[in-house]
C-alpha cells in the first residue's frame, strides 16, 4: 500500500473507536475507549517494528532507532505526534490527525529510503482534553512536573471517581506515576501536527502552517450561592437564586470579552438541587478565557470576579498557562524546509487552543507545531472536518520536516 | 403513649430513611427509598388495624371502616393523608407532615372515643413530587385520568429508564396502571394537611390555615440552538453558543415575573456538550411560573417564549394546571369547625404549589387543604421547617375537623 492509502485505513479503523450516535467521540481518559486506542496504537507500531515504551504517565512513546546510544553519542531524537483522546462529543481530527500523520511519517521516510541518523519517536500523550478530570494536557503535565503525582491523583470526574481510582480500574499502579527526566531527555526536538481549530488557514487559501505561540489561556469556577427553596411558592423578593448570578456571568463574560479582544466562554454548568419547582441553592459555571495578551485575558476575568462579587460568588483559579512561545530555531528550520518548496506558502499562526507541545515547550524541550486546513474552523464538534487532501498535504509537509531534522544536525 | 408522643415516635423514625449527607432527602418514586416509605406506611396502618388497599397506580388507602358498605347505604368515606416522596435534597416536611398527622388522627380520634358513622382512610399517594419522571402528582394524576397510563409509563428519567421499566423493576406489573373510579368513588370528602410553603402564617402570626385555591402553574421546557466548537479558538463573531439564550431566559424570567406579579424560575438546566472549552451546542433550560392569575401566567411565559425565539429556541409546554378552587362547602365547614375555637383564628391562603388534592378536586372530588405555619416559608430545601408544637396543633386541628366529618351528615 501507498502511504495514501495506509492513512485512509488507519483513518476508517480509527473512525469506529469511541463514536457515539451523533457522530461525535467520547473518547475519556482510562475509559475502555482509550484501552482500545492505546491498543490500537501498540498494533500500529509493532507493525512497524518500533519499540514501545510507556513514560511514568502512560504516554506512549514508540521509538526508530536507539534514543540512550544516540544520547551517549552528543545526539539526541526527535518525536513526532499528539493525542487520541476527544473532548465529550468531540470531533475525529483534534488530536488523531497528529498520530495517523506520524505514523503515515514513518511509512513515507522508509518509501523514501531515509536513514534517520537521529532516533525517531512517534508519540501518544493520554489525557490531553481532560474531558474526564478537568484538567487538560494531564499526560504531559504529570510528565514534566508541571502537574504534581499528588494532584492528578486526586482529582475527581463527574461520578467521583478519582484518578488514582481510574488508573487501578485500568490495571494501572497510581504509585508509580510522576515526573520522568529520562523520558523526556531523549527528546531533543517535539513537532506535532494539529488540524486548525480557527479560519487563520482556509481565509489565507493556505493547507498548513507553522505555529508560533498559544495564547495565555485558563479557566475559573465560580461559585454562586443560593437558598434552596420552592419555585411556586416563595416570593421574588424572598429568594436567594443563584442561577440569576449564574446568568449574569454568562452574559457578562461575552460582553467583556468583546471589549477586551479576548474570548471567554461557559461550556458548562452545575446546578443544585437541579429541580424543576426549586429554586438553585448552588450554581458552578465554568469560565475558559483566552486571548492573544495576557494582561487583557487577566483583566477580563478581574472584571468578571468583581461582578460576580456582587452575588457572593467564589471565584477559584483552576487553571493558568501564560502565553507558550513555540522554539523559535526550530519554527524556523520547519519553516524553511516547508518554504523551499515553491509551491508552498507557509504561514505562521498562533492559537488560543493548548496543547501537550505547549507543555513540553514550557519545560525546556524544544517543541513545534504544524497545523493542518480546517474548512470551516469547527472544532470540539462532530462537524470538526479536514479534506483528505490537505491531510495527506500536511503528512508530506510533516515528512519532509521530519526528513530534514533526523538526517540534519540535532 | 399519648397521640403527641405517637406522633414525635413516626416523625423519628421517618427522618432516617432517604436522608443525604446534606440533611436534605432524595425520596423518589420507585426507589429503595420508596419501598423503604411504603413498607413503614403498611407497618404503621396495620399496628393500628387499618385495612390496606392499593388502587391502580399504587396510592395506598388504609381504610378504617368499610367503604364499599358506606357506599351501598348511601353515604361515602372521608380520606386525610399526603405524600412521602421528595424533591431533590427536599425537606421533611413537604408531603410527609400530612401523612404522620393523619396517621395521629386515627389515635385521637380514638383516644377520644369517637366511633366515625363515614369510614375514614389514611391515604399516601405515589410520586408526588415528580421529582424523577418531571411530572409532578403523578399518582393522582393517573388514577383520576388527568394522565393516560401511557403518557406515564413512556415518561423517563435522567438515566433513561422509563417509568414503565422503573415499575417493572419494583416488581409492579405497568399494563395495570390507569384511572380508578372504584376507588375514587369511595371518597366524599379529601383533606390534606400540609406545611406552609410560603410566610402567609408567620407573618400573620397564626399556626393553621385553611386552603383557598392553587394558583395557576406550568412547566415549559426551552431548548436553545447552538453550535459546538473550540472555546479557546473560534472567533466571538464566528460564534453560535446556545448558552447565552439560556442566561438570557433566565434573566428575562425573572424580570417579567417582577412586572406581572407571578413567579418565574429556571432551577434546572442541561448542557450538551459540557466540556469547559466546548461552546455549547444546545441548552436546555425549564421553566416553571404560576401566579394567582392565569392571564398574567400566560403573558409572562407568551413574551418568554417570543424573545427566547430571537435565540431560535423552541418551547414546548411541559405541563398547565388551570386555578383550582377547593371545594367551597368543604373549605367552609373545616373553618367553621375550626372557628369554634375561640382562640384560633383561622385565615384562609391561596397558594403557588400543586398538590395531590388540586387533582382530586379537579376531578369532581370535594377537596380541602389545611396549611401548617412555616416560620421562615422556606421549603423544597433542607432547611424546611415547622415547630413540633405547631404540627402538634396541626393534629389538634385535622382532628377536629375529621371528627366533624365523619360523625355529621356526608
Amino acid at each position: 500500500m501507498s502511504v495514501v492509502e495506509t492513512f485512509d485505513a488507519m483513518w476508517a479503523e480509527l473512525a469506529e473507536i469511541g463514536r457515539g450516535p451523533s457522530g461525535g467521540y467520547r473518547r475519556f481518559a482510562w475509559t475502555p475507549e482509550d484501552r482500545q486506542l492505546r491498543e490500537w496504537f501498540a498494533g500500529e507500531c509493532a507493525r512497524r517494528g518500533l519499540d514501545l515504551t510507556e513514560d511514568r504517565m502512560g504516554n506512549q512513546w514508540a521509538w526508530w532507532g536507539d534514543p540512550d546510544a544516540a544520547l551517549a553519542a552528543g545526539s539526541s531524537g526527535v518525536a513526532i505526534g499528539s493525542h487520541l483522546d476527544s473532548v465529550p462529543d468531540g470531533g475525529a481530527y483534534d488530536g488523531p490527525l497528529g498520530v495517523v500523520s506520524a505514523l503515515a511519517v514513518v511509512d513515507a521516510l522508509r518509501e523514501q529510503g531515509v536513514t534517520p541518523a537521529r532516533p525517531l519517536a512517534v508519540v501518544s500523550f493520554v489525557d490531553e482534553e481532560g474531558a474526564r478530570f478537568g484538567v487538560a494536557c494531564a499526560g504531559s503535565r504529570v510528565v514534566t512536573g508541571a502537574m504534581s503525582p499528588e494532584r492528578a491523583l486526586g482529582l475527581t470526574d463527574e461520578d467521583g471517581v478519582s484518578m488514582a481510582e481510574a488508573l487501578r480500574a485500568a490495571g494501572r499502579d497510581p504509585a508509580g506515576i510522576g515526573p520522568d527526566p529520562q523520558t523526556l531527555r531523549r527528546v531533543g526536538a517535539f513537532v506535532e501536527l494539529h488540524v486548525e481549530q480557527g479560519r487563520g488557514l482556509v481565509d489565507l487559501g493556505v493547507p498548513v502552517a507553522v505555529a508560533s505561540d498559544i495564547w495565555p489561556h485558563g479557566r475559573w469556577r465560580f461559585d454562586f450561592p443560593g437558598e434552596a427553596n420552592h419555585a411556586g411558592t416563595t416570593r421574588l423578593e424572598d429568594r436567594r437564586d443563584a442561577m440569576l448570578g449564574y446568568a449574569d456571568l454568562v452574559l457578562s463574560a461575552r460582553h467583556a470579552a468583546t471589549r477586551t479582544g479576548c474570548v471567554a466562554t461557559v461550556g458548562k454548568v452545575a446546578v443544585e438541587p437541579g429541580g424543576v419547582n426549586a429554586i438553585a441553592s448552588r450554581v458552578t459555571g465554568w469560565l475558559d478565557s483566552r486571548g492573544p495578551d495576557a494582561d487583557a485575558v487577566r483583566a477580563t476575568v478581574a472584571e468578571l470576579t468583581e461582578r460576580a462579587g456582587d452575588f457572593g460568588a467564589t471565584v477559584t483559579q483552576e487553571s493558568w498557562t501564560p502565553a507558550t512561545p513555540f522554539d523559535p530555531a526550530l519554527s524556523d528550520r520547519l519553516r524553511s524546509v516547508l518554504a523551499s518548496d515553491a509551491a508552498l506558502s507557509v504561514p505562521v499562526l498562533g492559537t488560543g487552543a493548548g496543547h501537550d507541545a505547549g507543555i513540553l515547550a514550557t519545560a525546556g524541550i524544544p517543541a513545534a507545531m504544524l497545523f493542518v486546513r480546517n474548512p470551516t474552523g469547527v472544532s470540539h464538534s462532530p462537524a470538526e472536518h479536514a479534506e483528505r487532501a490537505d491531510c495527506h498535504a500536511g503528512v508530506a509537509a510533516l515528512t519532509r520536516c521530519v526528513a530534514d531534522l533526523v538526517q540534519g544536525p540535532a
